[in-house]
């Protein structure tokens, strides 16, 4: 993952995982198959991008010749991507699991880093224990209309936040890349973090615009069509 | 922010923030919505301070001559301000997002700072976090007299402390500032923060008792009135 | 408090502050009352021994001759004991209250004494801030034997455990004092705290058995007594 | 315990501690007690082979000689599986703070030991402090069957994890220890958690299906019997 496009595939991954799935109507079911297959796949994309990328580990873990374990960051990155794939289902418990563990996997990971590097990842993990612990009172409450909106605007933010990680350590056009000790790149990536999230709920509130419209002219037309067999029904009795 | 005038609106501002806005009767809605205005006033307020002072960035974010960012402290109270003036109604999910950003963002603003100054913001944040935590809470829970009460009094504490932070570090009579590197100070002030809660309470429980003392003569009044009327009609029947 | 008399005093005003208040019977309301008397009083006697021992700072809080505060730590003191003698009545929501800002106050209290100091006062921390969720969880939940059996074993330790500090830190008897940086001693000190915890259990366990005896006993004669006026109800009938 | 075969002696007690104790049915009580039982002497296993293997302090917690601690370590694990050995019943509050106790003389028992040693036992910090929140909100919620998996799960990771410590700490194939200062190992040893927690899902998921295949069997077989018997009765009548 140490590159442009490792995360902007681990961005994309969180991305799309992001939709909550209540699906009460029976021809939506299909559709909620499709999309734990989807998310395994892309679990399944996730891990063997990792191992089997040019340089990579192609599952070895121990180098016996010189005693050192084979790029454990990758395998980090595996188990991270292997909680994601185990199917889940509907269940917020193993969702929760999933957040947790790659949040302390995370923890660890960037513990050596420079300061930068360590900030933009930290920043992260206020998102991902965020849904985390929103799945974890999911559990015991149910669904509750606040967590949905936190949730998905959290997960929004984390995958846009990994596109960004991907652009200020690893730059994608030959520019030069940040001074990662410059104490003014954290202050400014810290704020950065909450436009991202500014942005995620400005998102959600045009969705939910949009979703609101569409449904009232549909209840509408409904109504009307309801209104219209009403009236057939009557002239034929 | 760096003065004492932007220390003391900003002291005013979270002041008036704090009134609870349950409003069951009908003539009181004119007045929340003249109340929401104010508070979307105050936040543009703080905005526009924060950007327009003599010497303020000026809505410039980058300069490009020196590389250097401008002025990211500002933008780190614009960025504050902002969540603030986000249109939230009575959604108490939003009041507590908007108060652990500004939570967050203080606690990465002061990493850099003098002792002093870190320790003083840093019992800032037991009150930013404490009032979040209590709209959190009001989430799941709704309307509980102790989580109002401990909202109000943090709120409280809140408003006076932002005035209690420009006399310390920005003393408005030209008399010499606190050594910042001095221990004493840093206990005296620890102690003083609790001070500052301790009459919060003091002004909760006098104004408890005048409301409580005025409610029961409007009710006496209104009973009196209701009695008056009964007996009128109970005549004229 | 800088004395093996102050610890023990603290101590035995923790302990006689342990127990529940919840009289349903209209007798034991007079014992109530004559309780928070007592609460009240032992506060004040707190504040009063903490100003006016000889060497104290008699109320005087800054000395303008050398610019310096006057005995911070008795002040701190001062404050603990002053939320403590707020009058609360049973409201749970205060006496958290009160637990949490003696908590903080202790926190802040010792970040810079000696390494045995600093963790024989972190260890009290544990109770107060055990027993400070206790009660805001009673705020929220109620009345409940756990929160009740946890709350009053750990208010039993917090008051053995101030008598323990004194006898580390100022041991009454002229002996040598413990070594303050000594790892075993930290080591020591910390299985002793979980010692001092088990007794406290232990303790209320003994009391339980002992009121279960008795009520036992006492509903048992009440019941023959019911049953003797029964049947001479029936023979005088 | 500091030797392999103290390792895995408190892997092992862990491990028969994991399962939950809901008997409904009568004839599992006797079952219950010899549980009880089993537990009890367990704990007291632990304690004398703390004690009492050779070289261990035999009850001796000073010595006045020298001045010093006798194996403060040793006690230290007593005490632990004091707590353990407590009667608890199904009491999920005893649980929870035997637990917790654990945790805390873990957290300050490894506060000394090399990097290796520190992370090793802060990633069963985990585990530890995870069942001690799953056992408390049991205590206020109930069983909940997502309580019930999680403590599960984790019951079984602390065991499995405490033969890990011993393999990696003490090998006991007389090869070459660990290296306690590379990074590397500190980073593997994460991930491998995470792999022991990933085995103790799979092995529940194997229990439970199993388990629902066989009283699927039962609950068949049995409704086959009461067909037979409803017919019999029929035919007898």
């Amino acid at each position: 993952m140490g590159s442009f496009q490792g995360h902007a595939l681990a961005g994309t991954f969180f991305l799309q995982h992001m939709k909550p799935s209540i699906y009460t109507n029976l021809q939506f079911q299909r559709l909620e198959l499709f999309e734990g297959m989807a998310k395994a796949f892309f679990a399944l994309l996730g891990m063997a991008g990792e191992q089997f990328v040019p340089g990579g580990p192609y599952l070895h873990l121990y180098n016996k010749d010189d005693h050192k374990w084979v790029m454990l960051t990758t395998w980090q990155h595996t188990t991270m991507y292997l909680f994601f794939g185990i199917p889940r289902g509907l269940n917020p418990l193993m969702n929760s699991l999933a957040l947790f563990i790659e949040g302390c996997l995370f923890y660890f990971h960037i513990m050596h880093c420079s300061a930068l590097d360590q900030h933009i990842h930290f920043l992260l993990l206020i998102s991902v224990f965020s849904i985390a612990l929103c799945y974890l009172l999911e559990v015991f409450i149910g669904n509750h209309p606040a967590l949905e909106l936190f949730s998905v605007s959290m997960f929004l933010t984390q995958g846009s936040w990994f596109w960004q990680i991907g652009f200020v350590l690893y730059p994608p056009w030959q520019g030069p890349s940040w001074d990662q000790t410059d104490h003014d790149n954290i202050m400014f990536i810290t704020v950065c973090f909450f436009w991202h999230y500014a942005a995620a709920l400005l998102i959600i509130a045009f969705n939910y615009t949009i979703i609101y419209c569409c449904t009232e002219n549909i209840s509408l037309a409904r109504n009307c069509e309801v209104t219209w067999l009403a009236e057939k029904s009557w002239l034929l009795n």
